[in-house]
C-alpha cells in the first residue's frame, strides 16, 4: 500500500483561545508558534486580523514558519462585494499566504442565526473563496455546523461545500461545531460526501469534545477518507476544547493502521519533545498540568497497582501501549499501600539504589511506608521524599544540615493608611558544618504584599545553608496542595510541595501534621534534602 | 426496533483506585457506594477482598443496595483446587452476589507474567468460575488483555472465553488493559467474538483512556453487541484512567442511535443529579472539578465567542448539542447577567433576604460577587458567607464587634525529653461595645499535641466576645478544607470551614487569601457573624 500524506492544522491560537480563562498575549502567541512550528505542524492559525488588537499585532509581528501561517475570518457578508467587505479585507490584508473563513452550511443557521436567504449563503461563500483565490491565497473553507446541517438538510450542506469547491478552495473543513456527532456517524457522513464528489484529498475535520470523542471523531473522518485534521495543542478550545493534536499526533505515528498508511509532518525526534511542548503550553498558562492526559500526563505511564507493577518489572510491553520514551514521557511506578516488594525494588532502582532481591531491609522500608500511610502520608506522587525515605532506612542518606528550631508568625493589623494589612515573618535556626545560623526572613511579593508564613520559612530556610547554598540557588517552590486527610483517628494536614531548579528537574515531596506550618516545612526540608543529594552525588560522579 | 437493555458496571472502588494519588477510606467507599446506588448503575464492584484492610472493611459493612454489589479477585492459581486457594476463598467468603474474577487471556502474558503452562491457565480459568457457580455466585470472567491477546494468538484468546463460557459466567468482559486498542479494531474484534459463538448478550467491555478513545471504545463494543460497560466515575482508573461512566450515561441516554435503541438503569430524573455526583466525587477527593468535562463541566455549556453567545440568546440549540439541564448542568454566558440576576434572588430568598426584581442592589450584588469569584472566592457551598455578603451589599449586616488585630506565631523546637514538639500561640485584639479586649490561645489539644495556628485563632478568637460570648459557646469548627486555587493571576489559598452548633445548624464559610491564616481567619469571622446574626434574630423575634 503506497503511504499518504495527512495534513495537521492547529487552531490553539485561535479556537484554543476560546477556552474559558485562556486569554493569549502577543509575545505568548509568537512563543506558541515557535513550539507549533518545532513540533512539525502543517499549518498554524494564527488569529482572526482586525478582530481585535492582540491578533492584529500578532500578524504584524508573525515570524518566519515551515508551516504555513494562517489568517482566519468569515465569508463576507450578504449585500455587499467580497472586495468591498471591511471585515474580509483586513483578514487579506494580514498578507499570509493561506487564509481560512469559516461559513454557514446549515439551513437554519442561515436564516435563524444569520437572517439571510439559503441562496445568498451559497453566493457569499463563492464569492469569498473566489476572492482568495484571485489574491493567490490558499484557500480554505470552514464549514461550520456541517454534520449538523448534512442531517437536518444534506442538499443545502452540499451545495454550500460545491460552491466552495468551485471556486478553487484547497480545502474544506467540515466542522462538528457543537460536539455532538459521534464518530461513526462522522465516517458515515464523510464517506456520503466523497461519494457526493467532494474528494478526500481537500477533506478536513475540525471536532469538538462535548462526548470526549474528538479524537475518536477526527479518526473516523481519515478511516472514511479526509486529509487534514484540526485540533489544539492540550485540546484547548471552546466548551470542552478541540481535537487534541497532543494525542492525535502520536496516535497517528504509532498506532495501526495509522503508523502504516500515512505519513505526517512530525518527525520521531520531534515526537519525543511532545511531553515537553504540553507542559510547556501548561506553564505558559500557568496550569497544572493534567496528569492523566493521554501519552503525556505524569500518570500515563504509572503503573500503580501491584499484580501491573511486578509485570512490569518482567516485560513493560505486558502493561503498556507503548514506549513512554517516545513521546519523551517516563514509566512510573508509585509506592502505595497495595505495593509489594518487587514495586518497591522497581522504584529504589530508579532512584539509583540498587537493594538486593530479598534484602531484609525491603520488608524494613515497605513496614514504614504503610505506616506513614495510615497516619496520611502519600508517596504516590512525592517521589522525592520516597527516595530520602528510603535512603534513611538504608542508612544511606547524609544529614547535611539540621533543623534546631524555627519560628513563625502572622500579624495583622491596620497600616499606616489605616488598611489591614498582614505580614508574615520567619526565622530558623540551622546548624551546618558544626556551625549555627540563624535566618530570618519576610514573606513579600513585588507589590509589597505578603505570601504567607509557608513562604517565609521557605525563604528563611533557603537563605543560609553554608557551602550548601550554593547547590540550592536555582531551586524554586513551584505548586502547594494541602489537604486534610485522616492519620489514623484524627483529622491531619497533608501538604504536597512541588520543586523546581535551573536543571529542569521537577521534585515532589509530602509532609503531614495537624500543624499546617509544620507539615510544609517538612515538605520544604524534604525537597532541599532530594535537591542536595542530587547535587552532591552529580558533583562527586566524575572522581568516582 | 426492540429495545434492548445495556448494563453498567461502577469500578470507580475497585480501578478507579488505581488513580495516582486516590486512596479511599471506608467511610468514603461507603459515601461513594450510596452515590452510585442512587444514579442507577446495576453493579457495583466494591473491591477486592483480602487484598487490602480497607477493602476488607468495606465488604464487612457493605450496605444494601439495588444495584448487585460485586467483590473482585483472581482466578485460582496453578497447583491447587479452586476451594483450597485462600486468595479466592477470601473473595468468596466476602459473601456478595456477584463476583468478577480476573483471568489471563494472553499467550504471551499466562508464560511470561505468570509463568505456567497454556493448559494450566484454561484450566484455571474454568474451574474457578465454577466454582462461583456451583457457590450460587453470579459469575463474571475478566478477560485481561484480551484486544492484545486476540491480535496475538486468537485461537487461544477465544479458548479462555469459552472456558468461562462454558463454566457459566454469566458475564465475559472483554478488557483493552493497556489501553491501547483504537475503536474500530475494538468493533472488528468484537464482532469476531460473537460470530465465534460467544453470544453479545454475556459480553462486556472494560477500556481505558490511553489513547484519548475509552469513550468511543466502549461505545463500538456496544456497536458491536457487548451489553455490558465497565467504567468508573469521572473517568478514574489507572494510568490514563478508565471509561467515565459520566460520559457515557448521558451519551447512551440522550444521543443517537442508543437513545433510540437502549434502555440503562439510569433515570432522566437521576440524570439530572448528575452534575451534581461528578463535582460530590471530586469533593471527596478534594479535586478541583475539571472545567472542560464534557456533559458536567464548568466550561461544558460556556459560550465565549461572541458570535455563539449572540446566537445563542436567539436560540439555544445553535451551539448547544443538548439542553444543560438534562445533566443538572447549566449554560454560562459571559456578559449576560440577565439569568445571573433571577439566579441571585433566588439564594437570597433561600437566605430569607427579599429583594424586587428590578432592585440596582442586585446588580450591586452580582458584580461584587463576579469580583469577588475572580479573586478566587466560591459562594456554591459557603452560603453563610454569601449571606454575610449580601447583607453587608444591602447595609443590612449589623457589626458586632471589630478585630482590631491578631498575631499567631508556630515555633518549633526541642522539648525537655530532646524531641521537636511545636506550640501555636494567637492573640486577639476586638473591640467589642466600644471596648477593647485582648484574648490569647494556646492549641492544644487532649494529649497536649498541637494542633496548629489556625485552631489557636479559632479558639483566641471565640475567648471573649463580651455580650455575644454566650451566644457562640455552643459552637464548633467541624471541617476545614483548603484548596490553592487561582486569584487574578496568582495562586492564592482558598479555605472552606464547616460549623455547627448545638442547635444542628450547620453551616459553611469561605476566606481567600495569599497567606493561608489570613484566609482561614477570614472564614472564621464569617462563621462568627453568622452565628450571631441567627442568634440575636431569633432572641429578637418574639418582641417583633
Amino acid at each position: 500500500m503506497t503511504r499518504e500524506r495527512l495534513y495537521l492544522y492547529d487552531t490553539t491560537l485561535r479556537d484554543g483561545q476560546q477556552t474559558q480563562g485562556v486569554q493569549f498575549s502577543t509575545p505568548e502567541k509568537l512563543q506558541i508558534t515557535e513550539m507549533l512550528d518545532r513540533l512539525g505542524v502543517d499549518y498554524i492559525e494564527g488569529g482572526w486580523p482586525g478582530a481585535n488588537p492582540t491578533d492584529s499585532a500578532f500578524f504584524a509581528e508573525a515570524p518566519e514558519t515551515k508551516a504555513k501561517m494562517t489568517a482566519f475570518g468569515m465569508t463576507k457578508r450578504a449585500g455587499r462585494s467580497a472586495a468591498n467587505d471591511d471585515v474580509l479585507a483586513a483578514v487579506v490584508n494580514a498578507g499570509t499566504g493561506t487564509v481560512c473563513l469559516v461559513g454557514k452550511t446549515h439551513d437554519f443557521h442561515v436564516t435563524t442565526a444569520l437572517g439571510i436567504g439559503l441562496d445568498d449563503n451559497v453566493e457569499n461563500i463563492q464569492a469569498s473563496l473566489s476572492h482568495l483565490v484571485e489574491n493567490k491565497r490558499e484557500a480554505i473553507f470552514d464549514a461550520e455546523h456541517f454534520f449538523d446541517g448534512y442531517k437536518a438538510n444534506p442538499d443545502y450542506a452540499l451545495r454550500c461545500l460545491k460552491a466552495a469547491q468551485q471556486a478553487g478552495a484547497r480545502w474544506i473543513v467540515l466542522c462538528d461545531t457543537n460536539g455532538g456527532t459521534l464518530p461513526t456517524e462522522i465516517f458515515r457522513i464523510v464517506t456520503e460526501v466523497i461519494e457526493a464528489g467532494i474528494a478526500g484529498e481537500i477533506l478536513g475535520i475540525h471536532t469538538h469534545n462535548d462526548t470526549a470523542n474528538a479524537v475518536a471523531g477526527s479518526l473516523a473522518a481519515v478511516d472514511a477518507g479526509a486529509r487534514q485534521i484540526q485540533g489544539t495543542l492540550n485540546g484547548l478550545g471552546e466548551r470542552c476544547g478541540n481535537a487534541n493534536l497532543v494525542t492525535l499526533i502520536p496516535t497517528l505515528m504509532l498506532k495501526e493502521p495509522y503508523r502504516s498508511r500515512y505519513d505526517i509532518g512530525v518527525t520521531p525526534e520531534a515526537l519525543t519533545a511532545l511531553t515537553q511542548v504540553s507542559r510547556q503550553l501548561d506553564d505558559i498558562l500557568n496550569r497544572v498540568p493534567t496528569k492523566q492526559a493521554p501519552f503525556v500526563g505524569a500518570s500515563a505511564f504509572a503503573h500503580k497497582a501491584g499484580l501491573h507493577a511486578s509485570a512490569i518489572l518482567k516485560d513493560p510491553t505486558t502493561y503498556e501501549h507503548i514506549d513512554p520514551a517516545l513521546v519523551g514521557n517516563e514509566r512510573v511506578i508509585p509506592m502505595s499501600n497495595q505495593a509489594g516488594q518487587s514495586n518497591l525494588r522497581r522504584r529504589l532502582a530508579d532512584a539509583g539504589i540498587r537493594v538486593e532481591q530479598g534484602d531484609p531491609a525491603l520488608a524494613r522500608m515497605l513496614d514504614e511506608v504503610k505506616e506513614r500511610e495510615a497516619r496520611g502520608y502519600t508517596y504516590d506522587s512525592a517521589q522525592a521524599s520516597f527516595e530520602v525515605l528510603a535512603r534513611q532506612v538504608l542508612g544511606d542518606m547524609p544529614e547535611f544540615f539540621e533543623v534546631k528550631r524555627y519560628r513563625v508568625t502572622v500579624e495583622r493589623r491596620k497600616n499606616k493608611y489605616n488598611k489591614m494589612v498582614s505580614l508574615s515573618e520567619a526565622v530558623v535556626v540551622v546548624k551546618v558544618d558544626g556551625e549555627k545560623r540563624l535566618s530570618v526572613s519576610e514573606s513579600l511579593d513585588e507589590a509589597g504584599s505578603d505570601r504567607g508564613p509557608v513562604n517565609a520559612l521557605s525563604t528563611a530556610l533557603a537563605k543560609d545553608l553554608g557551602q550548601y547554598q550554593e547547590a540550592i540557588a536555582d531551586m524554586r517552590l513551584v505548586d502547594f496542595k494541602v489537604r486534610i486527610t485522616q492519620g489514623g483517628t484524627e483529622a491531619v494536614t497533608r501538604v504536597i510541595i512541588d520543586s523546581e531548579d535551573g536543571a529542569g528537574r521537577r521534585w515532589s515531596t509530602v509532609g503531614v501534621s495537624p500543624n499546617i506550618v509544620d507539615a510544609s516545612f517538612e515538605a520544604l526540608l524534604d525537597a532541599i534534602n532530594w535537591k542536595l543529594l542530587r547535587e552532591t552525588r552529580a558533583a562527586k560522579a566524575p572522581a568516582e
